[in-house]
């Protein structure tokens, strides 16, 4: 049985490692590095120089692995998803399959492994399934709030935390105050009532290239429309997260 | 104008310290640690042993300082806890006020700044108001999740953060199938309809002594509440957290 250590190393901030991250990486056999072809978001060279930046340990190997694509024409998301997952999983189980010595394997994971990421659900694919530890990492939520310098919650207040396709097809939530909005392609924030909410939003947060804009929805909705657009063509990749409060 | 750094240290495991953190830490001319007198919940003293063992500039200065306690006799909480948070900010002031030299200023916040924590609401009341800068940190929602090795969401599906007082008050919230509950002093999930909920509860996450227990939540709840009782007891505080998903 392989150990196998999901390790959260945040948003692209090589400082955001924690030292039981860095620990982790350190004690790895194996670390499985994933490419996504000529698609720019893989990061793959800044998981390589997060690495570099902090593993002192002269045995540890690297396993590149290009990622499956997800079959974005299967009508039923679901399904597609989970084929996907399947397939990745192999790849891991080919990859590791390959460095019969190696007895404890990291994958490390973008933000943290618990929030809005697979990384937990295809490691439940292996068989034999593997002793799994998960390192937690800092988040895009916590890198936009510390960003904007601001508390995710009102005093004592619930808050969610969704899509942006939930956010349209579902609407802003009964009873609830404050949204933050991931996986968010669209702009779904353009597409809701304006009146009296207020917009934090970020791309590329804890990254060098960092933007933030705040202000009231129906001010800030084409600054940030406008401006998305333009990094989104100059980086050729975007990721970008945002807070509603009302 | 001084500058003020809010540093996220995690939830009480020292490696769950950022490098980002470390490097503020020691920048800093002068970290504020608060005592609250006999009450074990305070943790200066691992506060003080986490900076310890990364602090590594001799020209850090510490203050620690009484913290004011809340007028829990007061009937109106919300004006109990801004009358608090007034008196928190002005010890803050006056032990800045006694180190004139000291440009760079840090307080070490459990978990995140951004989580259920009311040091940023204090910094906004200082006058000539600081620089602020929040450095991320591990919260104990993620503690929870890692420790259990779950992800927080179902795949695409959102997720509310909530208090033990407003899941009495106002119920499991409509459309939402996973919520992680904080701030709860009261075992509040044994007084919900227990049918198909599961619960991953967790207390002093992070730290040597976590305590972990999941299950179905008619056959963990007495469980948890027996094995709390006897943490409490033993260590004379405890703090808990968990996530419930039906």
């Amino acid at each position: 049985m392989i150990d196998l250590f999901l390790i959260g190393i945040g948003t692209g901030n090589p400082d955001h490692l924690t030292l039981q991250a860095i620990k982790a990486l350190n004690g790895a056999d194996l670390i499985l590095i994933p490419r996504k072809g000529a698609d720019k978001a893989d990061l793959a060279e800044l998981r390589r120089e997060i690495c570099a930046g902090v593993i002192a340990n002269p045995n540890t190997r690297f396993a590149e692995f290009d990622l499956p694509k997800r079959d974005a024409a299967n009508p039923d998301y679901r399904e597609g998803v989970e084929q996907w997952h399947d397939a990745i999983a192999q790849v891991w189980a080919d990859t590791i399959a390959k460095h019969p010595k190696a007895q404890r394997v990291a994958l490390l994971v973008w933000g943290d492994p618990s929030l809005y990421d697979s990384t937990l659900r295809i490691a439940d694919r292996l068989s034999p399934a593997p002793q799994i530890t998960v390192i937690p990492g800092i988040t895009s939520m916590q890198a936009l709030t510390a960003a904007h310098a601001i508390p995710v919650n009102e005093i004592g207040a619930p808050f969610v935390v969704t899509t942006g396709r939930k956010l349209r097809e579902d609407g802003w939530p009964k009873g609830i105050n404050t949204l933050v909005i991931m996986l968010d392609g669209e702009c779904s924030f353009a597409q809701i009532d304006p009146t009296g909410v207020h917009i934090w939003w970020a791309a590329y947060v804890g990254m060098p290239n960092q933007i933030t804009i705040s202000g009231p929805l129906h001010a800030a909705t084409p600054q940030i429309t406008t401006r998305r657009a333009e990094a989104r063509a100059e980086h050729g990749w975007i990721m970008d997260i945002y807070l509603l409060r009302r």
